[in-house]
C-alpha cells in the first residue's frame, strides 16, 4: 500500500530488542524529534516513517517483516538496512561530525578540518545513504503526496526524490543551525554546492528561526548564485519556500517519559542536597556545542565576586554522555568534570557542596529538577532551537529564570522573558546569572510566568501542521 | 603646522636604532603597507603619518623631537608614545590575537575565545590607544583634510575624531577580511557593536574585496540593525559608504628592497639545488591563517599519487617565523617543520630532496624564488587580499602557474588566470598542483601572461588616491 503521508529521519520511532525467548519486542526510540514527530502521526494508518535500522535487532526486524514495514503507534515504519561500514561513514563520520561541526561552528579552521581520503569516503556514503532513503521514499508513496524530510542527515534526499518523483510534494526541516556562507564554505565547494542543491530539490525548506533560514538564503545567493526574493529561492525553474516552524514543547508527552513516582523521589533527594539554598542548574548532552566548560566557569566567577552568596546557592550540572566513541566528546566530557571538580574544590567548606556535577542518563532527576530550579542555564555556542530552554520553563515551579544563549534558537521566541547571554563570554554570562540570583520578587513572578507561556509554543503536532499547509498543493 | 593629509597606522615608516655613537638614526620600516603608503606620500610636505613607537629607541626619538613629529622621506612622521603595558594589551591581546584570529576564522568556538578579565582589560587598552591615535590626529590636522585610518588596530579611532572634529574627512581601510555576522558575534555583543559603530564613524570604508564588504555590510544590518542601501550605511543621520579597493604591487619599490647582486647569488644556489626539476614554491610567513601545513600536505599527496613526478620536482617552502611570542604561533611553527622533515623523510633518494623547508627572513632568497617557480601555492584558510599571491606573478620568469585560495582577496581579480583551491581541501589542492605541473605549454603561457599582467592591479599610490577621490568632498 503507498502511503498518503511520509516521514523519513535518520532515527525511527522504534527500537527492537531480542526477548529471552528470541522474538523481538519494539520499544519506542528517543529524543525530540521523535516524540514531535510522533505525535503529529498518532494514528494515521495511511502514514508511513522511514528511518535506519541502527542495531543488529532492528535489522532482523527489518527483514522479518515484508518490506521491512512494521505497524507503530497507529501508523507503519519502515527500516531501511544499510550495510555497517556504510552506514557508519555516513552516520559518525560525515553527519554527526563533518556536517554537525560546520552547522555549529566547531571546527579549528587553522587545524581543522583536512579533507582527505577518510572525508571522501563518507562523503560517498552519505550520497548512498541519501539515495537509499530517496528510492525507499519514492517505493512507497502515493501520488502527488507529502514527504516531510527531517535533518541534515538527509541533505541530498530531496533533489533525490524529485528526480525520480516530481510528483510528490517535498518538505525537508533542518533542525540545526545553517551557518554563514564563509564557514559553510569550509566544506568542499562541490559538496557545499551538492548539499544547497539537494536541499533546494524540496518544495518547502524548514528551520526553526529567521536566522538559520536567512543563513541558508545567503548561502544559496552566495555559492549557487540563485536569485531569491524575500523567502523564495528561484532553483531550476521552480520556486522553493523558506520558512521558519519553531518546534515548541508537548508537555504530555514530556512527562510521560517518567513514572510520577521517581520524579517525586529525585525532588525529594535535590530538594535535601538543596538545604534550602537557590537552585542554579545545567541540563546537557556533553556535546560540545553546549558550552558546558564556559558555563561553570561563569559559576566560578559569580563566587568569586560575590563571597554574600557562598552558601546561599548550590549548582547542579545534569550531563548526559554524548557520542562518546568520538575523541573530542570523551575529551570533553573528560574537561567538563575536570572543571566542575576543580571549582568544587576551590569553593566548598563542611557545609556546602558549591557545585555537583552528575553524569548519567536520569530523566526522573531532570524532570524533578526543571521543577525545582531557580535559575536555569543555557548557554550553547550555537544551537538550532535547544529544548532545554523550553522544557524548563514550561515545567518549572519556582518562578526560575532562564538565562539564555543569544545562539540558541530558542532566543528568537523567548528573548522578551530571559536573560540574554553572549555564550563566549565568561564574564557576560556571569554577570547573567548574578542579575538572575538578585532580580526582585516582581520582575521575577513576571518574567518566569512569561518565559513558561512563550516556551510552551507551538505543539509539535501543530508544527507539522504547519508545514504541510505551505507546502504547494 | 598643521597637515593637510594624514595618515594613521599602529606601524610607521620609520623605525629607529641607536648608532655606536648614541645617536639615532631611521631605518624604513618593512611591510606591504608601508611601502604602499610610503610611495604615496612621497615628497608631500604637507602630509603627517601617525604611528606607534614600537621600540624603545623609536621613543627616544618621539622624545628628543619637538611633538614627536619627524621628517621622513619627504614628509612628516608622528610617532606616539604609549605606555609599554597598554601597548602590548592593544597590540598582542586584542590586535592580533583576538581580532585576527576572529577575522581569519581562526578560533576553536567550542573552547575559545573565553572572555574574561585579560580580554577585558586588552580591550580597554584597545579603546585607550585609538584615543590616543585620534587626539594625535585632531591635534594636528588641517580643518577640512582627509584622514586616512589604517586596519584592524585602529577600528574605534575614526567615531572617536568625528567627535572632536566633524570637520574632518576620514577613511579607514580594513586591511585583513571581515568575517561573517555569526563569527563576528564570538565578540562579547558591546565590542562588536562599538567596533562597528566605530567604523562607521568614517565616511568611507574601504576593504580589499568586495567579500570582505558584504559581510562588513551585512554585520552592520545584523548587528546594528542600521539602513543600508546597496554600498550606503545609514548611521546617525549621515551616509557612510563602503568601497573595495585592491592594493597591487609597485614593483619598483618591491625589488629595490633587495640588492640585485644578492638576488643573483640567490637564483644560482636555488637553480643549482633544483638541479633541472620543477620548483613548486610557496612563500608565507608562519601565521596560522596560512595554512601551511595542509599546503605541505597536498605536495605529499601529489608525490604519492603520481611516482612518476620523484625526482621530477622539488618544493621549497621559505617560511618567515611571525609572532613567535605568541604559543599557537610557535607550535605552529614546529609543526609546519615536523610536517616538513616527515614528507622528505618518506620520499627522498640519494640524488633528490622532494621538499626542504627554510626558515629564514631572506628577502633576495624570496625575490629570486619569485622569478624561478613553475608552480607557487597560495592557499591561505582566510587572507585580506595575500601579497605573495600578487608579487610572484609579477616577477615570474618562468611561466609560473599560481594556485590561489578563493578565500584569499586576490582571488577576487586573479581567477581568470590563476588554478582556484578550496583551502580547507588537502586532495583538492593536490589535484590542482598536478594540474599546474601537468598544464600543456600553450597554456601555461596563457596563463601566466594573464595573471602576471592581473596581479600587478592598481599601484599602491594610486590605490590611496582612489580613496581619497571617494571622501565626500
Amino acid at each position: 500500500m503507498s502511503a498518503q503521508l511520509v516521514v523519513a529521519s535518520n532515527r525511527g520511532p522504534l527500537s527492537y530488542e531480542e526477548a529471552p525467548d528470541g522474538s523481538l519486542t519494539a520499544r519506542r526510540g528517543a529524543g525530540g524529534l521523535v516524540s514531535a514527530l510522533g505525535g503529529a502521526l498518532h494514528d494515521r494508518a495511511d502514514a508511513l516513517w522511514i528511518a535506519a535500522a541502527l542495531t543488529p535487532d532492528d535489522r532482523r526486524a527489518a527483514e522479518e517483516n515484508e518490506g521491512g514495514i512494521m505497524e507503530a503507534a497507529g501508523y507503519r515504519v519502515r527500516l531501511l538496512d544499510i550495510p555497517e561500514l556504510e552506514y557508519d561513514m555516513y552516520y559518525n563520520v560525515m553527519s554527526n561530525r563533518f556536517l554537525w561541526f560546520i552547522c555549529h561552528y566547531l571546527w579549528d579552521p587553522a587545524h581543522t578540518p583536512s579533507i582527505g581520503e577518510e572525508e571522501r569516503q563518507s562523503w560517498h556514503a552519505y550520497e548512498e545513504v541519501n539515495r537509499r532513503f530517496a528510492t525507499a521514499i519514492c517505493d512507497n508513496t502515493a501520488e502527488g503526496v507529502a514527504v516531510m524530510i527531517q535533518d541534515y542527515h538527509l541533505g541530498l534526499a530531496p533533489a533525490m526524490i524529485r528526480t525520480q518523483r516530481p510528483d510528490l510534494r517535498v518538505g525537508i526541516f533542518w533542525h540545526i543551525p545553517f551557518p554563514d556562507a564563509d564557514y559553510l564554505r569550509l566544506m568542499p565547494d562541490r559538496w557545499s554546492r551538492r548539499l544547497l542543491e539537494g536541499m533546494l530539490g524540496a518544495d518547502l525548506i524548514g528551520f526553526h528561526t529567521t536566522r538559520w533560514a536567512g543563513n541558508f538564503i545567503r548561502a544559496v545567493v552566495d555559492v549557487l548564485e540563485e536569485q531569491t526574493t524575500r523567502r523564495l529561492v528561484s532553483h531550476q525553474g521552480r520556486r522553493v519556500r523558506v520558512g521558519h516552524y519553531p518546534v515548541g514543547v508537548d508537555v504530555k508527552s514530556l512527562t510521560a517519559g517518567a513514572d510520577p513516582e521517581d520524579v517525586r523521589r529525585q525532588k525529594a533527594s535535590i530538594t535535601d542536597w538543596l538545604g534550602g539554598r537557590k537552585l542554579i542548574l545545567r541540563v546537557d548532552r556533553t556535546e560540545l556545542s553546549k558550552n558546558i566548560v564556559r558555563g561553570l566557569r561563569a559559576y566560578e566567577r559569580v563566587l568569586e565576586k560575590r563571597p554574600d552568596l557562598h552558601g546561599k546557592v548550590s549548582h547542579l550540572a545534569l550531563l548526559t554522555p554524548s557520542r562518546s566513541h568520538v575523541p573530542e566528546y570523551r575529551d570533553y566530557l573528560a574537561e567538563c568534570k575536570e572543571t566542575g571538580r576543580e571549582i568544587a574544590k576551590r569553593f566548598q567548606t563542611d557545609s556546602w557542596e558549591p557545585l555537583r556535577v552528575e553524569v548519567a542518563d536520569d530523566f526522573p532527576r531532570t524532570l524533578a529538577a526543571y521543577e525545582l530550579y531557580d535559575v536555569l542555564v543555557v548557554n550553547p555556542v550555537f544551537d538550532g532551537m535547544n529544548l532545554v530552554a523550553r522544557e524548563g520553563p514550561v515545567l518549572n515551579r519556582n518562578q526560575g529564570i532562564l538565562v539564555l544563549s543569544r545562539n540558541a534558537g530558542a532566543w528568537s521566541e523567548l528573548s522578551p522573558a530571559a536573560l540574554g547571554v553572549n555564550p563566549f563570554d565568561v564574564d557576560g554570562t556571569a554577570e547573567a546569572i548574578e542579575a538572575a540570583i538578585d532580580l526582585p520578587e516582581a520582575e521575577r513572578a513576571w518574567m518566569s510566568k512569561g518565559v513558561a507561556r512563550l516556551a510552551r509554543g507551538r505543539a509539535p503536532a501543530r508544527w507539522l501542521e504547519r508545514q504541510l499547509r505551505d507546502l504547494p498543493s
